[in-house]
């Protein structure tokens, strides 16, 4: 038991602090306002997905659990309501908005408040006090929760209008997907406006400084179970704090793991937890960042939880986390391959990394005759099954979400909160206006 | 926004707390090692029980939502996870051991290892320093949460064994439920032992000074919506820190809600609101207490999730507290009056609180015909559907629980930790044996 000796000392060095407290304080080498900000939202990443998280990545070879970025981090939660109009379970649009602003608003609402009148945002306090603004995501830029940073929308299903006026958020750094929304004469506009357009990842290596807008896919990037490259994220995300922080007078960063809810809505464990893996390395890259940064705060959350998954399900307690690794491939991919081939059966048993009974194969035969998505409702089914993994709904749930911080003043989010207060919090630690 | 005015004052009294920390921190006046302690588990209640609380006790005639003793108290989370031989999903034997003792064995274990060898608990601790120890709870005394504070068993099961090792435990203080495993012989050695026995409430005010022993309920105490004293668990608890105080070496107190979890296997909401209602009070008994005893440290957590239970359900954005606090008898109680009478239809409408649709009292009167067990079934879903709740297990599931505390040493819970660390911690907060 380590624990217990390291406790003990934390608890004698707790006893002599008063004696040191004063000395020990260096306000230059840990200020109390952060010079920069990041703000990281797993979409959808209520509690059970971050301890899910946990299992799904634990090396079973080892006798200890081992910890991630999240239990490391932790320090709150928050609870998610939207404004009264709209009842106790928020989408993204209203829990943007509450983050990027400190505000309840309707679902749908993207950072206007129930009258439709826009409130100002953080991202706009940071662009009035000259520092530096960014956002790095894994759905096309113009959804719901970037946008709620960027723009004033009454609906965040105006895609179009909400990639135009993009234009006029300023922002530094636009990484994301989204090509579809953004035609030539807008990518001239921001090229007129002094920004670099790219729209492949290898071009990202070639942008030296702000501004830039790469927009990698049609929509969303890719399902990350099934990309050759995985960590796209944490590139995007590295990519945004060496740009951002060529500005003295600070930056605020926007950094979110779209997908995790949609694999959510889709009620897909094994996708959703590749996406969790994403987003945890987009996180210990701002981890690190922090580390080597002292000036720097991160706060993390998730706007809401979605699909009431949990760890067990139908009366079991058990939660099979080793067969969730051994899975290759989205069921989306693994039936559109099964459909297209007669010899489907080998295939899907190696991209599910499992044998499957004859009753398993009965049943996914029987789903493939009724064509794609029946077969994909059958494979993420059997995953469940085998898995053990419940859920409750294709849409969002309710319950408080976790909040994690490391950088100064990162203790002003311990605790339980609201999600306005973590914007307000976060207001209030921008420096004043000149 | 009011929040932003207290918010700024903080952070302003932060920016000049290095000056002034030495001078303010009075070290008599707030201990850093409890003289007592209080742990509070309630059993099952994972996260989505202590938001759905928020959203059930809200006044919706007032603007705001109504804040509650966990968003009070609330400083982290903690993983549950039992040994690696029995998965990563717990039963509540499993967590007790592991917050009774600092160590993980498996589900079903009393305070035993994996080897089934005895390990000290708390609870022994305590005792060994001369200190006052009691359990109040709504299951049976005897029942997993309690038995692995007081006792040692290689298996929960063993209800009789258990009640009789309790007399070799000397807890000063035994509440609750549970006179079916108490004989007159057994309870002859509690006497004999210089306990008092009380079997009814009504005799709780009786009793002056330990030992008590009070046995209220053949097995578990009713069920809070259907009691007429829904302040039962905070009657309890207010006698035991009455009684335990008188001892100034000071004391361990352990307090479950444990029919929040038995509530939760039943997928029964109504129910289980009703019992997080009455654990929430004891939780404001103890939060009272702490307040007016500086040297007193309260940490409450679960041992784990009951049911799955998720804020809303099956795709729709929207969960009804408001009709979930109009009903004012278990689905339990409903059923078995309702099947008792041939005039049920209106009994049943009254009870929930609400009209039933003609196809609903189709449904019941369907489900009636069929018995006892389909009609408390029917009733549930109906609720469910009505309230749009979400259940995914009649068991338990493996997410992380929370972590409430206040008093002295609270800080050392805060953020992420394991349920083993909290037993630890409590340990290393002990007073040196003599
Ligand atoms: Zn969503
Ligand atoms: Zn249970």
């Amino acid at each position: 038991m380590t624990f217990r000796n390291t406790f003990t000392w934390v608890l004698s060095a707790l006893a002599i602090l008063p004696l040191y407290a004063t000395a020990n304080i260096d306000i230059t080498e840990a200020p109390s306002r952060p010079k920069n900000m990041i703000i990281m939202v797993g979409d959808g990443m209520g509690p059970a997905y971050t301890s899910a998280y946990r299992y799904f990545q634990n090396n079973p070879d080892t006798e200890e659990i081992e910890q991630t970025v999240f239990d490391r981090l932790l320090v709150g939660m928050a609870s998610t309501y939207p404004a009264k109009e709209s009842g106790y379970v928020t989408d993204s649009a209203a829990s943007a908005t509450a983050l990027a602003t400190g505000f309840k608003s309707y679902n749908g609402a993207i950072s206007v408040d129930t009258n439709k009148r826009p409130l100002t945002t953080i991202m706009q306090m940071a662009k009035s006090r000259g520092m530096s603004t960014g956002v790095a995501v894994t759905s096309q830029v113009n959804h719901a929760t970037p946008a709620a940073f960027l723009v004033h929308n009454e609906s965040r299903r105006n895609y179009e209008a909400i990639a135009t006026d993009m234009l006029q958020s300023d922002a530094d750094v636009i990484l994301g997907g989204g090509q579809k929304y953004f035609s030539e004469a807008l990518l001239g506009q921001f090229k007129t406006k002094g920004y670099q357009h790219i729209d492949d990842l290898a071009q990202l290596e070639s942008i030296a400084k702000p501004k830039v807008i790469g927009l990698f896919a049609e929509v969303q990037l890719p399902w990350v179970i099934n990309d050759v490259d995985a960590n796209t994220l944490s590139r995007l995300t590295q990519k945004s704090l060496e740009l951002l922080s060529q500005n003295d007078k600070g930056f605020v960063l926007l950094v979110e793991g779209s997908l995790i809810d949609w694999a959510g809505h889709n009620n897909d464990i094994a996708t959703a937890m590749a996406e969790m893996q994403s987003f945890a390395n987009a996180m210990e890259v701002v981890e690190q960042y922090v580390r080597q940064h002292p000036d720097t705060l991160l706060v993390a959350t998730a706007d809401h939880n979605t699909g009431g998954l949990s760890i067990g399900a139908n009366g079991e307690y058990a939660w099979d986390s080793e067969l969730l690794k051994g899975i290759s491939a989205s069921p989306s991919n693994i039936s559109a391959t099964a459909i297209a081939s007669d010899e489907w059966q080998t295939g899907v048993s190696k991209s599910l990394g499992f044998e499957l009974s004859a009753s398993e194969l009965q049943q996914l035969s029987n789903a493939r005759m009724q064509g794609d998505e029946a077969l994909q409702t059958a494979l993420k089914k059997l995953i469940d099954v085998r898995s053990n993994t419940g859920w409750t709904t294709s849409g969002h749930t309710g319950g408080d979400v976790q909040v994690f911080a490391v950088g100064p003043a990162a203790d002003l989010f311990k605790g339980n909160q609201d999600n306005t207060q973590i914007a307000e919090k976060m207001m209030t630690l921008l420096p004043k206006k000149d």
